[in-house]
């Protein structure tokens, strides 16, 4: 037997399923599902994403076998409907819609109404007894079909439209009759044939192959690529093809069409919620076009429907233990669903949502982890307007919350306008009177988007919302001028580069640069990363330490403070070169860096040891009895002196030091390569007064903080050590210095002497290193440049078109590259512990924070990852991810 | 049994034997040797460099079972002799001196005369009949036993003696009597006791253990350990001591001492060479304080010693089947042998007697190849002064041509002002009435060594032949003022600084700096690289390609014939980027830089096509069907352009072009870590018409020589590649290009395409990048780079101490790190290989000059090293002596 490329679904039965996305997409797979579980849906059947794979393969053309599945499945249809395409007396109509394994919507091709034709427009018309129906089906038809297959210039048909309104003196479509219509589809014709060069098809065969071709094409849309490399969807077969017995939501009075969430996507409360409108097609309510009325309502206009759909709802999200979002279709008083999914929804949404399911008794903790995305859990982190100052503001403008979480930013109009701005570092608001699929990439880069119609299911809602990207819709006080690059509101007017804020959680709008503040973590957020935090530390792991931390990178007390708030387990990365960067200690340290001779470097380092014990004791006072990692200094010495002529004479006159001689000593300093140069443990060789300035400072505040009680844990940490000798050395220097301190108090303090790995030599060498570290921190920042031989702040060169190119998947500076940058870790864990078993490691490169890279660290054996205060309750998260999705 | 630590020599049986030199020293071993061989040697024994090991494992103190051993031994010396040490009838006296496994002339100390006092004083007068001797004797031991062991200053000595001269109105030493000596020693007693606060010690045992003591401890003293890190000599356990019984060359008229060696140590020519003192101690010839006579007048002076000695000579020479440096002492007319090794020699000696012994069947060709080091032979390739232009200059002085090779730098007349001068970039001349083993250093460095007295084996001359620094000694009429820093050559002064130039071939010396050509290769050289070659070429490896090459780096024809004349093979990287810097090109490459379009890129770049086609067809006619590896550019694009704003606003009227652009993009171009920035194939991936461009002028030369019936074999390198995509796209771009190039030609070309493996991430991701590369080059300049995170440019502020420190056993940049950066090689090699077996592989930075590098590369499997043309020579040998090692 041949392979199944088509797949029907009719007759209470379907030959696929919701577990078959991969081939039949989201949509195919789901109505698959909904037949067999005997819900209303109208027939039809999905060509596989396999078929699309293939079609691409075979230099767009379709083999013989899809087509022979198609004629036949359709063959099926038709018998199954009792109609058939083009038939002047029952004629059957089909929508074609596209349908990938993961949903991108919008961003893909769909034709409804396919199968009208001059004889079809008759027996439509002799079937409803509505000729003005029939008519307007297939001018819907044309201009689709025209759009979408043959890429007719939408303008060109609204001409045409306008043209007979105009003849008529009326304005609107519902303004014209059958008689008006049948002109428009002369019109359109007309366009038709002047664009593509030849008549308009009327053999619906032909149509449905073009619009299979159309669809299937749209997988490679600009819009579609760019959407799946925002989003990083990669290594998907294509798009499959659904085409679906058409019910008509503008049919008649009794009908209508809508969207429906089982919960509030918004919020998360369990709470029916949707749109829709009645005597309706489904773009419609999409487009924003007319202002959908919410689901309530239909209780009132039809409680026969309206329970239907409430018990179709019902049993989809018991059926899929999640949220659902469903499209449907009333067509003459029958109801009729066309999709189901699980639905998009906001970060605070996902985790009620998560929560509730698992109260409900509906899904277990582990299930409620794995459902909540990092980037859903960082909406919730991010700033908001507080709820005080939010009491003085004025707000000029109030829409819908269409996606939650305060913007500020300047305003700008065009998606284009946006991501110039942007990429010369502004912020900005993008407002439009709508948005399109076009609009993608300026609404990815903006802080917030404001829109002047369109609902909460309206593209600019549903697509902030995935994004995460606060945005009110459908502020109709808004009143734009597209030409001007303005807009009005109450007669004042906002121009193109002028600050305004919003809150998508209330939909306000306030003129100027509103104040945000940081998120807390409370409520439902709390429960989810506590099961989260039960579910690492319980993790088992053979031959190492058992659980996965989070630990945080902090250079100061608040940040240390901030951190444990958010659920930090201890500090994984403290840079002490911040702290010398303060006024009081950067003279000093200057004073240290120009020194002629040993003894004037040590009296220097006098007034910065007694600052630095300062330092240290707030850190371990904020962090109470949970471990610190202390890096030692780590940049080259010449980022502390000034450079400019008159700078550095200021400097040598504030020093008493000869300036010209200190004008050769800090251009001494400089250096062609400074990552690659005189910095990190380097300076600890050849300055070893610097470091044993440092540790005494870490072991005096201690030993400080311990004798007021406080429990201290301080991990003295060696940057940037390459070879064994290195740390060796350090390592001897550091221990003189600490049984000094701590034979000099009767203090029992307990410490740790380690290093960072994050150079490849020193990877590579871990089995010589290990037995001289109490333990490893993978400091990826670093390690990520040099294997890659990037450095950080001039990869903006080149690295973004790499991206772009898809030379690299990511930038390796945000996600770990486990290929390459990976393989150093794993061996620097695997040859470390070959001779050291239970030696501790982590990592303290911002991958510590990514979802992906915290995924691979615990697969390499970390023990922990540290990241930055904001990034710890995502970390929570996805470590327990992590520990889950290995098991 | 317990471990022997001590091994006695005498009664024509020693308990050691030549292979024993890791533990018996070198002088030990060979004493040893030379005892069962018959060989007249005076009896004693040695203490092991086991025994040294101990002694600082011990805290520098004896164990008991040592103890025992040297006394026992001594007990068998003391029976053999029919002395004892202090015997006022018949004393023993006995020499201590070290002995490491490698020689290490001077660098260590010896006492002589031990056994020496009040007692035994009497009893040497009473058996020679020798009161003066007698005393002399004591007298040079308590100034050597002062000196060495207790560390009295040799000036409080000179000030004693002087004290007896100027009573007596003599001047020499020579001219005090028996009586006069007993003064001195009473002087000397006088000078012990005041530096030391304890009286001269008469008991022999105490002054054989304080002897032992101090040769042990030499073993660490400064100029030891430098002289260990010049030579790169580790891993040895430490000196030994051999205690023997002494002679005395100025025992008589019919007593004397030399140095002889059984070939010329200077051109290796077959000629018994030599040079002795009757009547004198052997410190007396290496000193140099009286110029000693040559061998050859021996054999007039005493025919039948000579005789002995040149028996001994060739019986040394066919047993150890090497060039002999033997030490002798004839005593009362009866002649001693006290020491045979093998002997240091020139570059030239080296090759001329390893190519010799092979035609006189004494030794085969691998061992040939295997006794000349490369140092040696890198002498040989050193800069000379050509012939005729030696004619028409002036000498200004003549002295012995101590070390071959020409030499041009400015005088300085201190071993720190030479360190000081070249710290600076300064190139020296270091002169020296004489030098001694402190000036080590200050040698080192030196272009060239003139000293004014002191013969062919004095320490100068020993010393710089070793180093392979040409040296003129023995030059008298060099009259030096050190406290006016300047030197007298017949009434001529030459100051510091002042420029002079040197030949130790043939010990003239020039004033000013005279020009200097490079070496060419002939005759014996010749003959053994002929042989290297055949060993390489043989070499059989299973699943490589056969044979081991060489090639070179070279971007120039003139190069490229240079090295071909010097046996390149091919060559392994030929740098674009040099290219662009002539005139004509840096204009138009300007003009590309800086375009403001595509078209106007493309523009600039049909120039630049013209002039690339003829640098290659060039260096393709230069190689002559030698296979090219062609790097494509390389560098950032702002090492093309002027910094300077007066420099970039030239360009722009040059150009044409508005100059504050100009400017604003030239800054543009900078990066703060070049090194890491957008360079290699990011450049082709940003700018991929330059690499086009580029592959363009490589095919067509191709093609043109090709026409001209020369054979061709380019092969396109991509640098700097990091990730599989990168390789992928730029392959593909490359082969379009060449696929146009040769469909639009009937002549054939045979072309690789590959890359160099220099980003740690290649290496790693190896397996990956291997389908699509025809050969990998291994750019271990820059793997070292970023391997250690070193830059070049900048590791001048710590790589010298690391290297002092012994944080770094080496510069890496110098030798390969094979521990680190190697590893990446092995797995760059073997994951390449094991997705593509047959994978060519070559190495190309400057470790492929580097013997230690090479027998690496040779071990990982690599099919060729690539080196400049001058080092192409000694790759050949060390490539040979790589593959007889792995024999």
């Amino acid at each position: 037997m041949s392979k199944q490329y088509v797949y029907y679904f009719g007759g209470e039965k379907a030959e696929g399923k919701a577990q078959m996305k991969e081939i039949l997409g989201g949509k195919g797979a789901n109505l698959a599902e909904m037949t067999n579980l005997g819900i209303p849906v109208p027939p039809g059947f999905t060509i596989s994403a396999e078929a699309c794979d293939m079609y691409y393969k075979n230099n767009r053309s379709h083999s013989a076998e899809v087509k022979t599945q198609v004629m036949k499945n359709l063959a099926l249809l038709e018998k199954e409907m009792g109609k058939t395409l083009g038939n002047p007396n029952d004629p059957l109509l089909v929508s074609v819609r596209s349908g990938a394994a993961v949903s991108m919507p919008g961003m893909m091709d769909t034709v409804l109404n396919l199968g009208m034709n001059a004889a079809a427009v008759a027996g439509i018309a002799k079937n409803t007894g509505n000729h003005r129906f029939a008519w307007d089906a297939y001018r819907r038809f044309i201009q689709m079909y025209g759009d979408v297959v043959m890429g007719v210039a939408h303008h060109d048909f609204e001409e045409a439209l306008n043209a007979v309104k105009k003849s008529k003196g009326v304005e609107n479509d519902v303004d014209l009759d059958a008689a008006d219509l049948e002109k428009v589809v002369d019109g359109y014709m007309a366009v038709y044939e002047k664009s593509v060069g030849k008549s308009f098809p009327q053999d619906p065969k032909e149509q449905l192959w073009g619009a299979i071709d159309a669809v299937f094409g749209s997988w490679n849309n600009d819009r579609a690529i760019k959407y799946r490399n925002i989003n990083k969807i990669g290594d998907l077969l294509g798009t499959a093809v659904t085409v679906q017995s058409m019910v008509f939501g503008n049919w008649s009075e009794t009908s209508g069409t809508g969207v429906c969430f089982s919960r509030d996507p918004s919020t998360g409360e369990n709470y029916f919620y949707g749109e829709y409108l009645m005597n309706a097609q489904g773009e419609d309510v999409v487009a924003g076009i007319r202002t959908p009325k919410p689901l309530t309502s239909l209780e009132d206009a039809n409680a026969d429907i309206y329970k239907q759909l409430f018990d179709v709802k019902e049993r989809l999200e018991n059926h899929y233990t999640d949220m659902q979002d469903m499209e449907f279709t009333i067509q003459d008083g029958v109801l009729f669903l066309l999709q189901t999914r699980n639905g998009k929804r906001t970060g605070k949404a996902a985790v009620k949502v998560a929560v509730d399911l698992v109260n409900e008794g509906m899904i277990d903790k582990e299930t409620a982890v794995s459902r909540v995305t990092a980037d859903q859990l960082d909406q919730l982190l991010h700033p908001m307007i507080s709820p005080v100052l939010k009491k003085n503001l004025k707000v000029i403008a109030k829409g819908l919350e269409a996606s939650p979480g305060a913007a500020v930013g300047k305003v700008v109009f065009t998606a284009e306008d946006a991501e110039a701005w942007v990429a010369r570092g502004e912020k900005v608001v993008l407002v439009r009177r709508e948005t399109s699929p076009e609009d993608i990439g300026g609404m990815h880069v903006a802080e917030g988007i404001l829109t002047a119609t369109g609902g909460m299911t309206s593209h600019a809602a549903v697509v902030a919302r995935g994004m995460g990207t606060p945005c009110v819709a459908g502020c109709k006080a808004v009143v734009i001028d597209e030409k001007a690059k303005s807009f009005n509101v109450g007669g004042t007017v906002y121009k193109e580069g002028d600050f305004v804020s919003l809150d998508g959680s209330d939909g306000e709008v306030y003129a100027g640069a509103v104040e945000l503040e940081q998120a807390e973590i409370s409520g439902e957020l709390n429960v989810l990363l506590s099961w989260a935090d039960e579910i690492r530390h319980a993790a088992k792991r053979e031959g190492i330490a058992d659980g996965f931390m989070v630990r945080t990178n902090a250079d100061l007390p608040e940040d240390a403070r901030k951190a444990v708030e958010f659920g930090a387990e201890g500090i994984g990365l403290t840079r002490t070169e911040h702290m010398f960067f303060e006024e009081s200690k950067l003279i000093p340290f200057r004073r240290m860096i120009v020194a002629d001779s040993l003894d004037e470097r040590l009296e220097a380092l006098k007034p910065i040891l007694e600052l630095q014990i300062i330092d240290f004791r707030g850190i371990f006072e904020a962090m109470d009895g949970k471990p610190v990692t202390v890096r030692l200094l780590d940049p080259p010495l010449h980022e502390f002196v000034p450079h400019s002529e008159a700078e550095v004479r200021a400097l040598a006159a504030e020093l008493g030091k000869d300036a010209d001689k200190l004008i050769k000593r800090v251009e001494g300093l400089q250096e062609l390569n400074p990552m690659l140069g005189h910095r990190g443990c380097r300076l600890g060789i050849t300055y070893p007064e610097v470091y044993n300035m440092q540790v005494e400072a870490i072991m005096k505040a201690a030993v400080a903080v311990a004798k007021n009680g406080v429990s201290v844990h301080p991990e003295i940490m060696i940057p940037l050590v390459g070879t064994t000798a290195e740390l060796e050395l350090l390592r001897a220097n550091a221990q003189k210095v600490i049984d000094k301190v701590l034979s000099e108090t009767d203090v029992k303090v307990e410490y740790l002497i380690g290093t960072m790995i994050e150079i490849p030599r020193a990877a590579l060498t871990s089995n010589l290193i290990a037995p001289h570290a109490d333990f490893y921190s993978f400091g990826t920042n670093d390690l990520t440049q040099m294997t890659f031989g990037y450095s950080r702040d001039d990869v903006g060169s080149f690295v973004p078109e790499y991206v772009e190119k898809k030379v690299l998947k990511d930038d390796p500076f945000q996600t770990l590259d486990t290929v390459g940058v990976g393989q150093l870790v794993e061996m620097g864990v695997a040859k470390g512990r070959s001779v050291k078993p239970m030696l501790k490691t982590g990592i303290c490169g911002e991958h510590g924070g990514d979802p992906e890279s915290i995924a691979f660290c615990y697969k390499a054996g970390l023990n922990y990852v540290s990241c930055s205060p904001y990034r710890v309750p995502i970390a929570r998260l996805a470590a327990a991810q992590a520990v889950i999705a290995a098991k």
